[in-house]
C-alpha cells in the first residue's frame, strides 16, 4: 500500500499562498505542509526531512511545489532544491511561483489549437517578464518564429540569447516596444500576439491589434485592468472579435488550472520528476 | 460529490490557535490551512486564494474563520475579508476572535432560559469591552432594557449609541460602573448582570450581588481568579445560590463550544454566509 | 468513536521540521498542527488549546511532539509544557529535539544486541551534548560502568552528577577526551565506545579503536563526514571489522525510526505519557 501523499509547499512569501493550497488539495494530495518565507540558503533542511523519512520506494509519496509571487527567488530554490538530493534519494519538485509556469504553457497551448506554431511568427508583450519568457521559450521549441518585446530592445535581445542557448535554432529577435509606434512596427507580419506585462499596463492598443493585417491570435494574461491588449474581455475564450481569435486571463484561466493539477498528480508517479515551464507544456498537451 | 471541506483559519497572533484548530478538526473539516500574523492589509490575497480556485458551486466547501485575541483587529480583518469578495466569487465566513462571539452569545442564551428578555432589566459590566459589547447588542434585539456597565460613563454612552445604530427603539442607558457604590446603584432593579470584564477583576462583589434586590440571574464570564462576580464558580452552571441563579465561565462554555462548532458545519452549508455575534446568537438559539 | 488524532507538532526553529511531520504521518496522524519559534515562554496558549477543547475522555486524541534543533530549548519547553496542564487536563507530550533522545536509544539498543549491558563499561564520547548525555543516563540505568567523555573534564563530571541524582547507585567516572592520548587512556578497558560527538569532527582514530584491546561495539551517530570514529562506516549495522561490532549513522537510523513511529503511536493511547530518554529506550526495547 502507498504512503499518504505528502506535498510540501515551499513558498517565498510571508504567507503560503491559499490558491496553490486549495489547488492542491483538489489534486487529491492527503497532507499539506505549509512553508512560508522559504529562501534558496535555507531550503535544504525541508529537502532532506523530505528525502530522509521514507524509504525509496516511498519516495514517489512526498513531493515539493515551489511558490510564492517572486518568480526569480522561486528559481533559485529550484536550483538549490536540485542540489540537496542525493542520488536516488530525490522527491518530484514543481516551480510555479506567481502562476508563471502554468500560466505560460496555458497561453501556448491555446494559440496552438488555432495556429500552426511552426508555421507562426509571434509577438511576446512583456517578453523579459517570468511569463512572457516563458511563453518565448514554449514557441521556439515549437519552432515558431518569435519576436520577444519589451521596452528595452537590449533586454529583450538578452532573453532571446537565453533561450537560444538551450533551444538551438531558435529563429528569436528582440524588438523594442516600449511605444505605441514600436509596438505596431513589432507586430507587422504576425500572426499571434500575447501580452504578458505587468498588471494594468496596456501594451497594445485596440486600433493597433486591429489594423494589423495578419494578426489572428491575441491572447491578454494580464487580469487587472485596463487589459493588457485593448479590445480582450478576461473572459474571452476563442472569442471571435473582427476576425481575431481572443483569449483573456480567465478564458486561459481554466486550462492553466487543469494543468495545475495534472502536474501535481504527476508529482507523486515517480520519485524524479521535475516540473518546470517544459515540462507543464508537454503535460498540458497530453491532457 | 462535493469538494473536501478546507477551512482557512485566519488567525491576527502570531502563532494560530490551537483552540480554533481542534474545534474545527472536531466539527468535521478535512483540510485546515493556518495562518498567523493575518492584518486587514494584508488578507486580501488569502481571500482570492479562497475564491479563485473552485468553481461557484464549489464555493461552498472553502470557508474564512477569523480568530486572535484582539477582537478590534478581527473586526477589521472582517470588513476587509467582506471587501474583498467579487459578487458571487465569495466564500462564508465566521469571527470569533478571542471567543468573543460565542462567548456572548452563550451568555445570552443562558439567560434566555430563565428569564423573558423582553421584560428584562440587565445589566452589563465590561459593557465597553468586545465580549461586553456583543451581550448588550444582543439583550437589546430581544427587547431587554439593558445598562452599559463601564468605569467611564461617556464610553458606556458611546456603546450605547453605537448599538442603537443598529438597533432602532433598543433601550439602552450608560452607567459609570467604576467604585463598588456606583455598581450597586447601577444594579437596582435589574433582573439580570452578566460580567464581562477583564480578566482577574472583580466587578461585583457577593454583598451587592445578594443584596440587591430582583435580581434573578448572574452570569460570570471571567475564567481567571478572583471571580468577575464574587461568590459565582467558575463550573456554575444554572447553579442557585441563595435565589439567584448562577453561571460561570466553564457553566456557560458548553454552550459556547455547541455554538463554535454548529458555526463551523454551517459556513460550508451556503458560500455567502457572514457569522458574527448576532448570526451566531440565532444559531445558537436553534440548538 | 475516538476524535481524529491531532498531533501538535511544537518545533522551536523558525521552519517547522519536515522529517518530524512526514514521520507523524507515517505513524498514522489525522491532523497535523504545524508551529515554528516555539518558546518556552509562550508554549502555555497553545497547551491550553489543547488540553480545553476536548472532553477528559477524548483527550488522548490529542497530543504535543517538541522538535527543533536545540536540545536545550526544547528540554525547557517541556517543562513549560508540563507545567501547563490541570490534573487530569493534560495531553501526552514527547521531546525529541534535534531526534536526540530516539538517537541515544537506538544507540544503547544496538550495543545491547551484542553486550551484557550491566557487564559492560562504556565510554560515551561527546558525551556532555545532548545525545551523549542521554546516551549516558540510558547506560547508567542499565548498570555499565559508564565513562563521559569530553574535552572539558570539568564538565563531563557534572554531567556524571546530573545523571547520578536521578539514578541512584550508577557508577559514572568522567574522562577528559581532548587529545588523542587522553582518549586513547578514557578507552582502556572498555567493551563499548559511542561517539556522539558535533558533525564532522573525529573523536576516534582507526588506530586507537583497533589498538585498543577488549574493544567489542563501537557506535558512531555523527552523520558528517569525516567520521566520529575511524574506520566505521555511515552504514554499518552489526558490521565486524576486525573483530569490532561497528554501528554508523544510518546502521542506527532504522531502528531510531521504529522508535520515532511507535512512540507517536503510543502518544494517543493514554492523555498522561511523558516520552523523554528513558520512557523512548524503554518503548525500542518493546518493540
Amino acid at each position: 500500500m502507498s504512503k499518504p501523499h505528502i506535498l510540501i509547499q515551499l513558498d517565498t512569501d510571508s504567507q503560503p499562498s491559499v490558491f496553490d493550497g486549495v489547488v492542491a488539495v483538489d489534486s487529491g494530495v492527503a497532507h499539506l505542509f505549509r512553508h512560508s518565507g522559504i529562501t534558496a540558503e535555507s531550503v535544504r533542511d525541508r529537502v532532506h526531512g523530505a528525502v530522509f523519512t521514507r524509504g525509496v520506494d516511498d519516495l514517489k509519496s512526498t513531493a515539493l511545489f515551489i511558490g510564492g509571487s517572486d518568480v526569480a527567488l522561486g528559481e533559485r530554490v529550484l536550483t538549490a532544491v536540485k542540489k540537496s538530493f542525493f542520488g536516488p534519494m530525490r522527491v518530484s519538485v514543481m516551480l510555479d511561483s506567481n502562476g508563471s509556469n502554468t500560466t505560460a504553457a496555458a497561453a501556448v497551448l491555446a494559440a496552438r489549437k488555432h495556429l500552426e506554431l511552426a508555421e507562426t511568427t509571434a509577438l511576446v508583450l512583456g517578453g523579459t517578464g517570468p511569463v512572457g519568457r516563458r511563453a518565448a521559450l514554449l514557441l521556439a521549441r515549437e519552432g515558431a518564429k518569435v519576436r520577444v518585446g519589451s521596452r528595452s530592445a537590449e533586454k529583450a535581445e538578452e532573453v532571446c540569447r537565453e533561450i537560444s542557448e538551450v533551444v538551438p535554432g531558435a529563429n528569436l529577435v528582440g524588438y523594442a516596444a516600449g511605444t505605441p509606434e514600436q509596438t505596431a512596427v513589432a507586430l507587422v507580419s504576425c500572426q499571434l500576439v500575447i501580452a504578458a506585462g505587468a498588471a494594468g499596463v496596456e501594451l497594445l492598443s485596440t486600433q493597433a491589434l486591429f489594423n494589423t493585417p495578419g494578426v489572428r491570435v491575441a491572447i491578454d494574461l494580464n487580469a487587472v485592468p485596463p487589459a493588457g491588449i485593448g479590445g480582450v474581455e478576461p473572459l474571452d475564450k476563442a472569442a471571435e472579435r473582427d476576425g481575431i481569435i481572443c483569449y483573456g486571463p480567465i478564458g486561459v484561466g481554466g486550462t492553466k488550472m487543469k494543468i495545475h493539477k495534472a502536474a501535481i498528480r504527476r508529482l507523486f508517479e515517480t520519485n524524479d520528476a521535475v516540473l518546470d515551464a517544459e515540462e507543464l507544456y508537454e503535460l498540458g498537451k497530453s491532457l
